[in-house]
């Protein structure tokens, strides 16, 4: 079948004449290069329509269905994002109850508050020997079902740190409830195509599920795919909300993005793929040999192929220390930085060379490392309560529309917040509004600002009386 | 000031070894340039945060606010629709009254669906003449506003067939109620910004203004601005909902797009603009010698430079028919067919030679034309009463949500439509959820699509009591 990128390239040759959108017109304007414009076109005859497709778009997404084993899929120009926001739009009504593991992206708390949902929250167990979340676990799901009657469930799997859920488990536990499960399998993207990697949550029984393409798949960043399965899905509702929540102008060349990367994902799949997953699993050998430095440990289930998360907690370094050593003196930009880890990102599109760069960065800085000092970060696990179990809540929709006000943070300890706090990436909010601040998140956001941690939700300078050093944050007003 | 192309360029030279997203680690793969991949980037060091700019972003938006004359603009990369969706969330309660032209764009519809909001219509003047919508009036703005009290305002200026509204008359009626104006002056991204051209609507004093940098300027698709002035937006929750309706990962490809348009079109402006002009009127000039086919008459301030509008009414020809002898014999693609008329575009961007061909090909067709024919499409005047005019509609946030079901054309008349019904492009609602289908509109839709034209949301095949050759369509349940 003809793709996507021939097709552009074969309309950039023809002598037809465009008198209609984009503004460009195809010739080249100021520094980007012409090429580019030469392949960015709107819905012009032979180019189908991605809100309504009945040609080579509908191929393409019956092409993405079959590789991935759905039913049926889309193409997404607005990112995972938009995804999140249909699916739980879908299958949600107007005010209606959701049950969503905490660690879910900041779409999955937009779309509650767009629905107006109630929210009960799924706390992913925590894996403190390396002060990561865990994916949630069948058994909680089946715990939360007997207690609540959501219409919908949501978790996210991989994690953002590469810990996979036993999705088939959850999906029958869900099913036995007669209600759909979404996962938002942003990070996943590569799963379920090729041996040595986890299934993705197509195949293990998942209602909606979301990638991103771009980013664990060699495509253009802003691209994703929503996949739907089964019959507990309006998917006329479905594309209603598509329709909604995308541009009415869709960029062919996000779409091109998609059809090269899953059409080359599969033409070259399993040589890519097992020389991906061998030079991953050469780094983690090589990476044995650290002595203060340590790493999740990789089981195909349960933690991804692709994500390295290196564990800082036992040296005398935080995880921003070690991020900027990366970047500084090995020229290594990591994914994120977290209070007490670092996460790095491989794909099947990386140069050995990267990894290669990555052991003798990692060898070398484990041997500055000595012991752990002093002065370290608080980790997540603070005691037994965790410092965003927040159970005195104020609904979500109603509280991020109250009036607020900025205090400092010190002030702020059994007040409710107004607006998101997180870190950033990935985006997992602390505090979502309405949740009550308690002293030792106070504590811990101390903590990551004074560590350089960039921490959004929390502000700087103007306060309703006058100006402050101070970290400030929104609380509602009482 | 460094502009995000070049740094993008002098990033993609760099050694820096990516350990992060996006999953192509700006190497090639397949067939897409490699040039691609390379510019193609998140938010690593140095390129901001479009979500919370501080750095280059934020100053190249400052770039925008200042070249429009806007307090503050934003970048957008989910199109126009994520502008109007915002622009529309922040300034109404959930609930709350629009008084809203009839002529807008679907994504107007979709944001009164989510915010449930009650909306009264603005029902366009009506150009007999040239079988076109022109823009709504002052007028007719404030005699609305005497008779109801909403929260807001929104209008379309310039249309998609180019008529652009007296704003600044409109702003001023508008804020003598204390209440916002929103312009979606998404096909006027050029205004302002050249002399022979109207002013665009920051200039005019509108609140809330969005513009498709794609459709008018050299930019690439789905990139757009959305502009704040005044101080009836609260400017914290338009940021919110611009963080709810874009991806969290922004394509830094469509933000490079948008700047390298604006920095040349600023750079080049005087001239480029002047030529622009020049060859337009020289065009509206030869076509005066057309016998049959006429134009919109080109005045600067109410019918916009650029918008080419063949009127074929007074010719043997419909606007399909016209469209595709342009497209067939002249290898002309236009923008759109109308029953009555043809829509052709020319930017700033457009080759000499483009408008050469143009007015051969009409004079060329003229030639052909000869008298009007019987069997002409009707019109959208319909009489007296326009039959999208629906006074006994179900809000549409309500009608949207109920249970619906699939009938012949035939019998919808005295139904309510379940879905939109629209010619595409440009989306402008024929029907909208809840409203009354007349005989006079079954008449209307089976003229379109007996004359080959694309009506969105009528659908063929299937219904409850099988398969059918009819033209079909979803009402509500009884």
């Amino acid at each position: 079948m003809e793709h996507l990128f021939d097709r552009l390239r074969r309309n950039a040759e023809s002598d037809i004449c465009p008198c209609h959108m984009p503004g460009h017109k195809r010739r080249g304007w100021g520094e980007l290069p012409e090429a580019l414009y030469k392949m960015d076109i709107t819905e012009i005859e032979g180019f189908d329509d991605l809100h309504q497709p009945t040609g080579i778009l509908d191929s393409l997404q019956k092409e993405a269905a079959r590789l991935y084993g759905a039913e049926e899929s889309f193409y997404l120009v607005n990112g995972s994002t938009c995804g999140i926001l249909s699916a739980v739009s879908t299958v949600l009504p107007r005010g209606g109850h959701i049950l969503m593991a905490r660690n879910c992206h900041r779409s999955a708390y937009h779309a509650a508050y767009l629905r107006e949902l109630t929210v009960t929250y799924l706390y992913p167990p925590f894996l403190e020997e390396y002060d990561v979340f865990d994916a949630v676990t069948p058994r909680q799901v089946e715990a939360a079902l007997e207690e609540t009657s959501p219409e919908a469930v949501l978790i996210v799997s991989p994690t953002y740190e590469g810990r996979i859920a036993e999705v088939r488990a959850i999906a029958e536990i869900v099913h036995r409830k007669g209600i759909p499960l979404i996962v938002d399998e942003a990070h996943g993207a590569h799963l379920g195509l090729a041996e040595g990697f986890a299934s993705n949550s197509c195949q293990a029984g998942a209602d909606l599920v979301i990638h991103s393409v771009h980013k664990t798949l060699p495509s253009l960043t802003q691209t994703a795919l929503l996949h739907v399965n089964g019959t507990l899905v309006d998917r006329q509702k479905l594309r209603r909300f598509l329709r909604i929540y995308q541009s009415s102008s869709p960029s062919y060349l996000l779409m091109a993005g998609i059809d090269n990367a899953l059409r080359y994902t599969e033409e070259r799949g399993k040589e890519s793929f097992a020389r991906f997953e061998a030079l991953y699993r050469q780094m983690q050998d090589v990476l044995k040999n650290c002595r203060y430095l340590t790493f999740l440990p990789g089981e195909p289930e349960r933690q991804d192929v692709g994500k390295l998360c290196i564990y800082t907690g036992k040296t005398r370094f935080t995880g921003k220390q070690v991020y900027d050593m990366l970047l500084d003196e090995y020229h290594i930009q990591a994914e994120m930085a977290a209070p007490r880890y670092v996460l790095a990102m491989f794909t099947v599109n990386d140069a050995e060379e990267t990894y290669r760069r990555m052991e003798r960065a990692l060898l070398d800085i484990d041997r500055k490392c000595g012991e752990p000092g002093e002065d370290l970060l608080p980790g997540r696990e603070y005691g037994s309560e965790k410092p965003w179990r927040s159970p005195e809540a104020i609904p979500l929709a109603e509280a991020w529309d109250r009036e607020s006000e900025t205090v400092t943070l010190q002030e702020s300890a059994g007040r409710y917040a107004a607006e998101f706090v997180n870190l950033y990436p990935p985006g997992v909010p602390l505090l979502a509004p309405g949740e009550r601040i308690s002293e030792d998140m106070v504590q811990m956001i101390f903590a990551y600002g004074a560590n350089g941690l960039s921490v959004q939700g929390i502000i700087s300078g103007e306060t309703e009386s006058g100006f402050t050093e101070d970290m400030l944050i929104r609380v509602l007003k009482r």
